[in-house]
């Protein structure tokens, strides 16, 4: 149990109502009881506030007098979510040490403080840090470094000499360091071209489950500090994402492509290879990418469902968009006889 | 070896021929031989009926004159074929018990009858039901409930308080309960959501090989019961999939969207976040969805492929449809003259 | 160190310069010191040869003048330069043998030379051939073959009686084998159809990290020698793809579809079920294919992004190309009279 003033202490608030009142967790405005603290961010939702059984919510200023219990009153409402829930639901800690059951060479270094999961793989001239938290069936190819205080959930697969920063978060599934595409085709034939650079993760990046990073040809793929990545999306060899930049599940991105530094990229989007997005580009979602962005700002394709019966006669007419133009111009030239 | 009565009596159905004929396997009309039993669904392969090698054809009773050898005619040829094939190939019983090499923790509850496969790791405080089976390599985190009869393939990952219902189908590369995308945006610097919800997977559910179910933040996702994943679906923290709905490969689902019951989501498919599909909405292959729909029926978006020559001049007229379009303003000026 | 004499015999070049020059790594034209050994393949990047730090660079004849220090001259720089890396790349051989610590039914055959590694299942009728490298984590199920000189990189799992060639690379995350996604809607509850076909994979094959093929229904699912596959790619069951058809990564591919010789399928497309490709269709990213393409050739589809502004606008007018059509139809009334 916490009071809302230890609270409001830790999420920079301050309290409207009563500073000894205690809550235990986090729920929704709709689906509160009286010790729980909920918020309003998105002000459509401001008709809950009314009816809310939380003990409390946190609320921007403008806010504050909608509130019918306590109220912590804060800049950004969802950001003092962000920490109230984080202060709420500390992470437990895995225990210190190496399970009886994983298979760690014997000249890999692992800190004493990290913890080394069960079924754990973990190969020659490795090094694990301080605090790091390798999860249950990870395997971690030889040479291998993964920085302090990073968590890998369970069942990731890190390749050779992938380096991984600090307090990074990754997720089950993801692979890191995969052969990038790499072929040349020789005389009818596709022969592999050597992956032999690696890749660098830096910190507090965040990777989602099953996303994947290929390994650099020759020089690294590179993600850097701060980005975050959500699931299934494949990242191709010698890739470079800039700090900060987020990106939501299912995105392709091909070889070389560099993205810039708090680029916000929509779920499903496509990019192609060897192209350059600069700094601050948003795309929404499904966009597809096929040269480079030079400006910052938002970009976009695809054309939204509609209904099927539509859709056919849309896409035909679509099709015969030449005719139309065809069409028009003999209309020009009518009227200018 | 079964006789085609045996057959008959399990799918529903009555036999046209010889009631003692024994038939041993499922093969295609095109490659059978007398020892095998096909069927014929779509009307469109009727011709392959007169030369099929097959001892016996299971058809719709309009179907049955045109089979030279023996016929199972029933109403439904594609629903007895499946129930064919589940007597004709019945799921070897897995071993009860927990494998040597299994990694369980003191305090999980696992029955006696279920099985627990090689290099398994079972948190604490794990509950796993009568009959169920946990392949090899699966992880499952503290907390996570499975209950009766349900399969876990290979190398899945539950996460934390994940629940899995009855009877339920999870194929490999599965990870159930990852954190959800939440993130929030302080002062410049991207921090994470505590994801403090869970998944709730309903009884009949299938899961296919490397989809991706995120846990929600504050709620739980929820996969009601007889809904069907194919592989390589992402489904977002706090979706919401309605009973008996089908959703085919790669499709991706957005944070909050509400699916109804009955929908069928053709692969590929992306969903933005926040939005409701209600009851029997069909998609059609990557069609993407960025508003509600609030009726039932049939919608589609994307245009397919075109010769790659013909699709530049196309995607030049699109981007110059304002310029048509004043210029049929200017004709259309003229005209009032 | 190789000198330049023996890697130019090996990647059939002519050293232009000291033959016995020694270099010791590749690197790129721009990141290059003189124990590096480059490569020119795009002629974009012509203006680095001038100024790069590299000993020695592989090159086509007519950049043969424009190097300034030793150079290797080849008919294909990238092919050459894929051998070269091969050359000074050499794969670390793996221990033959299983590792302690992985769990081996005591019915399947496993190769004296083959290497088993750390926490790898294999299940019982496994036949594993002769160079084989099964890495860590790899789940291999019941009655597989996976023949001589194949390698799984790790946490891999092979389904049941999957059949897998020589030489075959597959990366960490694959999933082969899983069920294919084949239900049958019996009165509105929908129940599965056993896949009791399997899948097989030629020789040759690589197979990117995180991607699935399934197995077939009734018959097998086939991927044929030489074909090359790159991450998170979905292959449905009884899919066909032919001799060396090269697929990008993100790509899904429904049901029964088969796909020529020869393909190039970019990033991201999507095809239908039940289609058939040609031999020599070529797809650019992102493509959507819905019918089956008889002639071979270059197709696309996809509408690139623009501004999202342009692109709100653009969707209206298309959208409203209907009303545009009947506009121009009626001042081609107009014009009649």
């Amino acid at each position: 149990m916490w009071t809302l003033g230890e609270i409001a202490k830790h999420i920079d608030g301050v309290v409207h109502g009563e500073e000894q009142y205690e809550v235990s967790s986090i729920g929704t405005l709709q689906n509160s009881h009286k010790e729980q603290l909920s918020f309003l961010s998105n002000k459509k939702y401001k008709r809950y506030l009314t009816d809310t059984g939380a003990g409390a919510v946190i609320v921007s200023s403008d806010m504050a007098s909608f509130v019918v219990n306590n109220a912590i009153v804060v800049d950004d409402p969802y950001v003092a979510y962000a920490k109230a829930a984080s202060l709420l639901n500390p992470r437990k800690d895995e225990q210190a040490g190496i399970h009886s059951s994983a298979s760690v060479a014997a000249d890999s270094l692992i800190h004493p403080t990290a913890s080394i999961g069960a079924q754990v793989v973990i190969g020659s001239g490795v090094n694990i840090a301080e605090y790091v938290v390798i999860g249950p069936g990870c395997v971690i190819l030889d040479n291998v470094t993964v920085d302090e205080s990073s968590r890998l959930v369970a069942n990731i697969t890190l390749c050779e000499a992938v380096k991984v920063g600090k307090r990074v978060i990754i997720h089950p599934g993801v692979v890191i360091g995969a052969d990038g595409f790499g072929i040349a085709n020789d005389k009818g034939k596709w022969i592999n071209v050597p992956q032999i650079g690696s890749v660098q993760i830096g910190d507090d990046v965040d990777i989602g489950a099953n996303t994947t990073i290929d390994r650099g040809a020759i020089e690294d793929t590179i993600i850097s500090n701060g980005v975050k990545l959500d699931n299934q999306i494949q990242v191709g060899h010698n890739v470079i994402i800039g700090e900060n930049t987020v990106i939501a599940g299912c995105v392709g991105i091909a070889g070389s492509t560099i993205i810039g530094k708090n680029c916000i990229i929509g779920g499903g989007a496509g990019l192609g290879g060897h192209l350059e997005l600069v700094d601050g580009v948003m795309l929404t979602g499904m966009t597809m990418v096929t040269k480079s962005i030079k400006q910052a700002g938002s970009y976009s394709s695809g054309i939204p469902a509609e209904e099927t019966h539509d859709w056919h006669k849309n896409v035909i007419r679509y099709r015969n968009m030449n005719k139309l133009v065809e069409r028009v111009k003999q209309l020009e030239e009518f009227t200018k006889k």
